[in-house]
């Protein structure tokens, strides 16, 4: 008896998972104990070309009566956004089927509710490919860790803007022209808000925090910033100090293991850190758990392939768990911790100033940051004259006594401009 | 009701294996849906000092009336080798317990009989442990993986070697001496034969292959050469050319996908390529897929808590699969290919040829190389006079034509010794 699966979408990723299931039908059905046939393809608009083999009939603009159809075992949601994707997922569960998504935006906004269906309806609901394409992440991270204590989980979850910093880095390019480029070869979209301004790492995040920290977390728990401001100055400022900048994801714990701060925003790490060496639009993750240590996963984050290959793992699961008469591991949330305020997040900074060059600069400005608590570790005074620019590394400190230092500084005359203001992530030194 | 685990070992790794579970104790029951309790402990002789806070009367020296006891759910195996641990585990799943072993030598050994017994009994048998420690690499392969094509494995995965590579590489000691400072240290044992002639890799080698390559792979199939015969005049010939020696575990399809080679030896890689940033005991594993693409797992691939780590993921795997009245992922060996001989891997080679300093010998040479077929990338020549090397690297050529070179060229009356044949891996060049 076939599993049979009925598909939402059949775009970049979509077309995929249905081209792997016939290539490989054999290993499939022998990995999983029986054949998976597609029951139906859920699309949009009927009749547009499509780079897949389906027997047309099988495409059907009737997402609803497809995921409620008695024959359909698993559904294979791969539409992205909130809705209609969660009527969809949430009719899909309560009718019995068990669940594949890729969605990570809806999974970070309203993960609770789909969560709950499946266990309401004893479902099975994976997602390995919402977070980091085809790397084996979330498994791990439920699974193979299971028995340990995760600290932190850091690194770059997007393969778009990776894709930006890297041209900006090797070719000195503006974050605009690098954005184009990444358009041209497909790597960014028409409308590249999502990636660019970080909500779709912060989606990631969120679900990784949400797993790492056995809590629930969306993505309004997220603090976020994009590289949309990121200049070619500040690549090449970082360059010259052997920093590069990159767009991390960090989901890390309070030192009393209390609460946790997840944060989605550039920052310098040392050429000489691992991810450093992350380019194009590669995804490497950190994780940074009590027995184990440090663990990093790396490979292609994005992509139809990649991505298909993650779908297709937890369609084997899926499909095993039912012939099997179970279901997976479920959400984890026991440990109900909250996020606590950017503020409270402590790191390190990378501050430029513009400021005059008079003798006795360095000592107020010096002062401004000790009056916050905040310990310089380097500073380095580069140009002369109108040109002169103080350009300080702290050791580590809040972000709230990070901020209150910002704002003093704007306010002093001495202080010409604040230029930047970046987080120094992967260094160790404290 | 709490499930009750049997340890078989309480030496480095379950030693971790009981403070984990008593330090973690609330947050593992959590994850299970019920607590762990340490049932017994069996120890080869009593009385011996332990790092454990375990009450004294658990501990036995009666393995088998242990891993038998009515009141025992899980048996962990963390005392290695071949006997008597498999008799122990077939012991455990006759009776009807599941069974987390990190038992590499047993596994790759006797896989087929201990997996065997646990299908039999219906029971669980995991062993993420069993290799590269901490890292998530079993359950990745197994599962994350199970819609993808695996073709290749290629890494270290042996962190005494690792160790001692890097000394050398890093320092330029001999062999000896880095063996000497890898013992004082404790990532060699007193007699490192398992870890230096390759035992420990090709073990580990084996039963990732098995695992990617969906077929049954025992040590035996493993071609294995060791570390012993580096010499620091190899480490540095390396380093000069801008390559560092590892010892590779690799498994790899044949292009026809047909049969696959695992092999365990020394090779050189770029130090532009990631494996040669791996440092000291430190091990990481690619993987390449058909879809996925390129793969990359790094973390602690040896020590107490990171290997007890691994084993507490797959006891919270087993203890949910228990109360749930399932198993896990059995043993997938359908596709049944086999493994071909050493000679027809194909690699490319790195080899110095001590020769006599006259006009003509480079052509002679050459002509040895294409008349097995195998063509030469660059030949550089080192020295003057009697102190003349000719070094050559070729192109991707099979083990059993390169052998035939070698075996030719020591019969030539102008080479006077082949100073040294080394493969060369992690270049995409052909």
């Amino acid at each position: 008896m076939a599993l049979k699966v009925a598909l939402l979408g059949c775009g970049v990723v979509g077309s995929q998972v249905i081209r792997l299931m016939h290539e490989q039908a054999d290993d499939l059905a022998a990995r999983i104990g029986a054949p998976l046939e597609v029951a139906g393809v859920a699309v949009r608009r009927m009749g547009r070309r499509r780079d897949t083999d389906v027997d047309p009939a099988l495409f059907t603009t009737d997402a609803e009566a497809l995921v409620t159809r008695d024959d359909v075992d698993i559904v294979v949601e791969v539409i992205g956004g909130i809705e209609p994707a969660r009527s969809l997922i949430l009719a899909a569960m309560n009718s019995g089927k068990s669940v594949v998504s890729a969605n990570k935006a809806l999974l970070a906004e309203d993960g609770a509710t789909i969560h709950a269906a499946a266990k309401a309806n004893n479902a099975d609901l994976y997602y390995e490919a919402a977070v980091a394409g085809a790397i084996p992440l979330l498994r791990p991270l439920r699974e193979s860790l299971a028995g340990d204590h995760v600290h932190r989980v850091l690194g770059i979850v997007n393969g778009t803007t990776n894709y930006i910093l890297d041209k900006m880095d090797s070719s000195g390019a503006s974050f605009s022209d690098a954005l184009e480029e990444a358009q041209a070869l497909g790597y960014a979209e028409a409308d590249p808000t999502a990636d660019v301004e970080g909500f779709d790492a912060a989606a990631k995040a969120a679900i990784l925090a949400g797993i790492a920290f056995h809590s629930r977390v969306t993505a309004a728990d997220v603090h976020r910033e994009g590289i949309t401001e990121i200049t070619a100055a500040d690549v090449a400022s970082a360059k010259a100090m052997g920093y590069v900048i990159k767009l991390l994801a960090i989901c890390s714990r309070s030192d009393d293991g209390r609460s946790f701060g997840v944060r989605v925003h550039p920052a310098m790490i040392p050429r000489t850190h691992p991810l450093a060496g992350v380019r194009e639009a590669y995804n490497a993750v950190f994780v940074e758990a009590r027995s184990a240590g440090q663990l990093m996963f790396y490979g292609a984050g994005a992509g139809g392939a990649p991505t298909a290959s993650a779908v297709l793992g937890d369609l084997v699961a899926v499909g095993r768990n039912r012939l099997a008469g179970t279901r997976g591991p479920e959400e984890s949330t026991y440990a109900d911790l909250g996020a606590h305020a950017m503020g409270e997040t402590v790191t390190r900074y990378h501050v430029s100033l513009d400021v005059a060059d008079k003798p006795g600069v360095l000592a107020r400005v010096a002062d401004m940051f000790a009056k916050q608590d905040v310990s310089i570790q380097t500073v380095r005074q580069e140009g002369h004259g109108d040109d002169a620019q103080l350009v300080l590394v702290t050791h580590r400190a809040s972000d709230a006594a990070l901020s209150a230092t910002i704002e003093g500084l704007r306010e002093m005359d001495i202080v010409r401009d604040v230029v930047s203001v970046m987080r120094v992530e992967g260094e160790d030194a404290s």
